[in-house]
């Protein structure tokens, strides 16, 4: 089968064999994946990783390992949790498996991800994709479920107007899951172009001011994977108010935590999510993702794909299985 | 009147008028005040402060605004909380008057503050210090409350184990205040002598270790003052855990705000407090405050009562009236 490999910067396309199926794990052929940016930083060395990318996918379970109950994941298309919980420490007890610290990460940490042919996950990973979302939608329950995580995690009132910070791939994402749950998004981004497909959904959106509306919102999400964004967030957050960081910036960050600490803020970390409600909301076809994406290569062009993904102004760029 | 002047660094000592009562303030004599860290850092340049400073007290109100009915406050002991909103503003309307816009704040910003023989402040600032709390043990209300703020702003349950960062003034309060909550705090400082006080309470106490125990709590208090407190609450604090910072670095702070968000870290900004809890759990008795006083120096002595605060190891520097 066809696999990409990742190593010092370099992606190749190789010939490997079929993974085996471990215990309790799906084998999946795969349909359609995204190129997140947390591949562009894999590629930049972060975590040092060599490897197979990918953990946004859509594929089709064609195998499980002998003797699971799973048998009845087989045709049906899915969608997978990246987290890979050991099941039996604290944290799985608790129910927090996404941060299980024994966990692998698929396509990120130490399991192989889902830029190739087949892939392997543990069945209690898989979700089901309804027919009524389509392969291309489906690669984007990974990223919504990372956006959809904000309201797990925070309290946003329908009606609440929310600033987002970011207008990239994320950010578009988070803007349109925050605005269908009922908060008023302003979305302060870079790219006209980019945020044009957002306010289709009722997002309002803004060109960065140079000078940031002060004390100005209770919610605040950054999305911007600057550092900059963190220092914009907590001058726009009012006292009392929350900071979502949504996204990772990789290396150090200065900040001032003085108007932290004087206004009282929250800054709450933001990761993962749950797939369901993403799948649920994908499923009301009130996201607007199709137009997010901005190319699409066959597997076997991933070199060119991550190139294309690395451009400046390039939104989702996909890969598809060859078959 | 004797009044403490602190400028481009140095403290004097002033002859000045009695200050004159605006509406619906009161004038009270002090009877003791406390030198704060923050006071160290207005002397350092912090806020560009020139004035009076002075925002720990307790003093007996000798005279009101002509016209308010605050007649029945003349003749008792009082603290009085330092924020001077507007009363007018949103941020007043809900009840944030802490975060009030338009506030001065007593010592601090724009309001001449403690350290001199006679004060002002609204006589809805005021809080009656009961007869069972010393006069000395009624100059720990402001900070009391500030520890105390903590518990308004983060549900810690009973039982709960509590990292907390700092072994200085604020950090011994808020060990008391957390452990009289029914936690169970575990100081790291650096300062034997200094976490003895607390131990009495039952406070866990440790040398900060080389090695910090990493993922380990699911709340961190930083009162360290310092950029190493923040990033060392980070590795110590579990995944979805709560890192409260309890004090203000001024200056910028470096931290990688990576684990943050893998971890889904949520960190609260922390400053001043109610006084209502702090008068309540004073007079309990149960908090060691009068072991945290390192020194009393009379009031025109207050240069070199700042020098003595300023001094490695020397806890609270109290400012006595002189009659």
């Amino acid at each position: 089968m066809i696999s990409v490999h990742l190593e010092s910067g370099r992606v190749t396309v190789r010939r490997q064999p079929l993974p085996r199926i471990p215990e309790s794990f799906a084998r999946i052929r795969l349909l359609a994946a995204g190129i997140c940016s947390t591949d562009l930083e894999l590629q930049r060395g972060y975590y040092g990783f060599s490897g197979t990318p990918g953990h946004e996918f859509v594929g089709e379970v064609v195998a499980v390992a002998d003797g699971s109950d799973g048998a009845k994941w087989i045709g049906h298309r899915v969608a997978g949790e990246i987290n890979l919980a050991c099941g039996h420490c604290e944290w799985c007890a608790r129910g927090f498996r996404r941060h299980c610290p024994a966990r692998t990460v698929l396509g990120i940490v130490k399991h192989p991800g889902a830029f190739r042919e087949f892939l392997t996950l543990p069945i209690r990973n898989l979700h089901r994709v309804p027919a009524s979302i389509s392969t291309e939608q489906a690669v984007f329950i990974e990223p919504v479920a990372a956006a959809c995580e904000i309201l797990d995690q925070v309290k946003i009132p329908k009606g609440a107007r929310v600033a987002l910070l970011g207008d990239g791939k994320l950010g578009l994402l988070v803007a349109q899951v925050l605005q269908a749950h009922g908060a008023c998004v302003h979305l302060f981004g870079r790219h006209r172009d980019k945020m044009r497909i957002v306010e289709k959904v009722g997002v309002t959106t803004e060109l960065l001011p140079k000078k940031l509306p002060e004390r100005a919102y209770r919610w605040v999400v950054d999305a911007t994977g600057s550092a900059e964004g963190l220092r914009a967030a907590v001058t726009m957050c009012e006292p009392r108010g929350t900071i979502i960081m949504k996204s990772t910036v990789h290396g150090l960050v200065t900040i001032d935590t003085a108007p932290v600490i004087v206004n009282e803020v929250t800054l709450v970390g933001s990761r993962c999510g749950r797939f369901e409600p993403a799948i649920r909301l994908l499923a009301t076809h009130k996201l607007e993702v199709a137009q997010i994406i901005s190319d699409e290569f066959p597997l076997d062009h991933a070199p060119e794909a991550f190139a294309q993904a690395a451009t400046k102004g390039v939104l989702k760029v996909l890969l598809r299985s060859p078959r």
